[in-house]
């Protein structure tokens, strides 16, 4: 069995559990109130900034010039390209590029960037994947099911450019390269790493389900004065 | 102003919310619910091995040989003493050491530490200092002002010992060298750097209150499924 | 005083030795020996691949999305153009992709770039553009300067193309861009961060020296069996 | 085959070599200059600042508390304890604390200690403990053998204290532990994960052999001006 499979097979209750969740739910539905979709933008774009250092320490951690290269690559695509492309996607619903930047984390992306960064800081290219894969594979199994469940979902005027993108084949392509990355990376590990790896993976997916939450529930910083 | 009186007027409202929120009200006066204090024992013990982490990037990014030595002091006493001592106190309510050694974070734990583990790591010593200073010195100020507003909770059969330990000399001798190695660390910086320790001191200091409240509340990680 | 202006002051004397190296005299005179040159195109190559690190180190310390987004786009440069065209330019010597994909740092490479990744990755952005500076900006100086002395020396086949490329205008702006960058990042320091700079700044500089010198003499490692 | 065998086998022409060397022979036969033990000796005092802040990676690293324990009290242990003794066996040979403090480390030392340093904070625990072990256990094997070979050598008025210390049961311990605990966190990885180990050690013992020389010829950072 690849690691990714064990993974999948370790995580699929969580996986589910976040397809199932209302908000990616009713984006197939295109019922989802703007105010929430508005908020989850926001602070993906706050997560993706955090997201593209994972990229940057794939760069100082890789073995090989080839994975480097393709570290180095994912980085610029994501700081000069994707996050453009999220602010353009952002003016649709009215955020502006500096509401976007003056824009604070919520808790639950800050629990998870945080998470992310310091497992793939101070671990080495397996615990980076273990933390990177479940968004990428996520979102784009989550894009693929709601086609597939919700085929008008892609011409909604608002959530259906967002339903296409993780749907579609750019995605696609990402989600397999890092998965076969992970594969490559964990193969032939000893059952202590693997278990490390699984509890990383676990718990990504698991902020990946509450990443949702979050934004179903406008979530913020508890204020107890 | 020394910086670290800058650090604590920006954050006074938050460290007041800390020492008037129930669950150390009720160790003041005696009422809490062993079960919420016997939840605050396990995730603070997790939570103490993760803050041992910080003396050791301590050690790691001191430009002094005296400062290096003191955090070897430090992480040294906290891992070989420190621990012992919890160990036995947990004893008492009667979390065993295997317990101890199976517990697993609850979401706050997860997410202070990680903060703290992540701003230190990819940070100087000025980051470091803002990460760990609100725990160091916030749990003296509690310590000293439940002493003050509740002269008899040092005698409680179960807390006692607890308010003791940090109202004490002992622990005051580590917040006044925590708090003086941040002035020293952080004076003459420019206000970009003092705007970042300060994002760092008040989230800590956020978190310190948050922990309280899921202690509290025996938070747990969400069941989505 | 600028910190650039402070840091170039000290390292003055280095900085002419270097350009005073026969090394680079030679490459101005078109006199060097080719297998010097040889030599030292596979020591730049490795160099090249940890440099680029540094870039990646940048993206996670970097404060704001603007400087983010330019370390980026230059570890991409880097690794996915600058890399092609040292591959291409070391070809012209006979120098094969594979000989550069199986060479080993000799141990002036080695200890240069093991330091300069150090201080990165230990310290802050000060540290890192320490590090990164006396390369990007001593460069363009020697192409500069190599021009003004050998005007001749961008006609010479084997080494014209390699001044015209430090001397041009696309490496000018990056050591524009790094020494602005570190000017930023460095004003309004304390003096005690601006001696553990100057320290770094020397230290590289004076590796930069002896790179030249281990090409120079085709350094290897000892040999004591 | 245990991977210290392994590793072991790799390195012993380099650690043969090691014990061969003039610096240790001479220190063996009681013959060597005081000059170039004292340039070791302030030289190995810088080193051991650095190769402390290995245990302090060892701490971040670890995934168990026992282990971290014991880094914590080796990191202590050196700091606090083993300083000292270096400080008073340096003033045996009037070498003081003013001069150990403002010494300034040589060309080896800085490379050994950077390369280490790396090694450590980018990869995991086998990386610094491939990176850790060459000093800690080649050290006892040179004791062992100076003893072995010149029964007198523990006699000698200089030297006698340093070989006692080395071949002693207290730094076999030491040299155990870190061997045990490499060959734990070794057992099992790919091959891939050893061929990284293997490189690590073999410079690192690399680096010890040019450690005597450095010291054997009192080396100095070139100046080409």
């Amino acid at each position: 069995m690849k690691p990714s499979e064990r993974l999948y097979q370790k995580a699929e209750t969580i996986w589910h559990a976040s397809f199932e969740h209302p908000f990616v739910q009713e984006i197939g539905q295109g019922t989802l109130d703007e105010r929430k979709f508005r908020y989850f933008m926001v602070q993906d774009y706050l997560y993706l900034l955090d997201y593209a250092k994972l990229f940057a320490f794939g760069v100082t951690k890789a073995d090989d010039e080839a994975t480097m290269r393709q570290f180095a690559n994912l980085l610029d695509g994501t700081m000069n390209t994707e996050m453009d492309l999220h602010r353009q996607y952002a003016a649709k619903f009215g955020i502006t590029t500096d509401e976007l930047a003056e824009a604070e984390q919520a808790p639950t992306t800050t629990a998870y960037t945080r998470y992310m960064l310091h497992a793939s800081h101070n671990g080495g290219l397996g615990e980076l994947m273990a933390s990177l894969v479940p968004c990428a594979w996520g979102y784009h199994e989550i894009g693929k099911r709601l086609v597939e469940k919700y085929p008008d979902a892609v011409n909604h005027p608002l959530y259906g450019e967002w339903v296409k993108m993780y749907a579609g084949e750019e995605f696609a392509e990402l989600a397999d390269w890092a998965v076969n990355l992970m594969d490559r990376v964990m193969t032939g590990k000893p059952e202590a790493d693997m278990k490390r790896y699984e509890e990383i993976f676990l718990t990504t997916s698991q902020y990946e389900l509450m990443f949702w939450e979050a934004a179903y529930h406008q979530e913020d910083w508890p204020r107890f004065s």
